[in-house]
């Protein structure tokens, strides 16, 4: 998996937050290689609010970095 | 959802949290696109204390980025 | 709402405090506008340890922000 | 409440360490003011680990701060 | 466990990545010691979606750290 | 406990590591100070991921804010 975040300079805000819900993604998919199981565990917990909201704030941890990286896109 | 994030400067804090509950929702939408169904949890949990609080701290998360952002809007 | 918010500045570290009490009670009042519902929650998290704590844990994040707004009030 | 946080700053790092669990237990102490609920609270999470833990991290987002504000006592 | 962590430098974001995972695993380890107590852990809980996003978090949490530390590989 | 915390200036990233721990340990002694009902709730956490996970997010934002302070040992 070496190649899979050259930087964390993205070109807009939004892409910074698709690279914000990767990085979260990537932890997951480190503890649990096997994609079927994860994509079960993301069926299942796309239905419970409490999941859903936990994952948003991984997001917004990851966000938080890759907004300083790119010092606000101003 | 290209164009959902153009900046992250708002002219007034209070437009920089009304970001913040944005960016908060916008995860919650990418791994639950279904509108239907994010509007049955978020019925639920809009009467459970400990979603409420959850998402809250989602948005205090993101708050800490548009502010830091904006500058404190100093 | 665009009036609640007007600055992040205060003029002591105790009135920053009550500013990030505040913060974290308004995205709870986004979620759940109706007051008659958020006093019922209230009154049955208050009572409740695991609550209390994660309440606390939002005003914290709020807290941090706002200090660093108030370059620490020094 | 007006005078309980003077300031941020402290002589040490063990006294900026009080002052961060002091800001913690004052966010419960809002929401629930009567001492004798959180007294009992208290009693009970003082044996369940995982409301230590939750407490914990609390006063962790709070040092975080607390020590930023000082500068982190170098 | 003197050697574990020489230096919170990395050639590349994904090595800090890499790192972050390693810094959350070893706070595990420090209360867990037992590798075989905590094998048996990791298999429950690579198949339970709040354990993997919680985990998730913590790495975020370090990844923003090792990310600091590394002027964001600028 | 005033001689606890001297500094949260350390020689190396991995003593700084050990400082975090520390940090996150205090705050549970001193809202349960008896040694011996401690030692017990570890016991019992030590087998459960949820519990230790948590406590490895504690470590890590101490461990942010020791390495701030070292200005992560640059």
């Amino acid at each position: 998996m070496s190649d899979w975040l050259p930087s964390l300079i993205t070109e807009t805000p939004a892409e910074g937050y698709d690279l914000a819900v990767k990085l979260a993604r990537v932890a997951v998919k480190m503890t649990q290689p096997e994609a079927e199981i994860r994509e079960r565990l993301r069926a299942e917990y796309a239905e419970d609010a409490e999941r859903l909201i936990e994952a948003s704030q991984v997001v917004a941890t990851h966000f938080a970095t890759v907004a300083a990286a790119n010092n606000y896109w101003r």
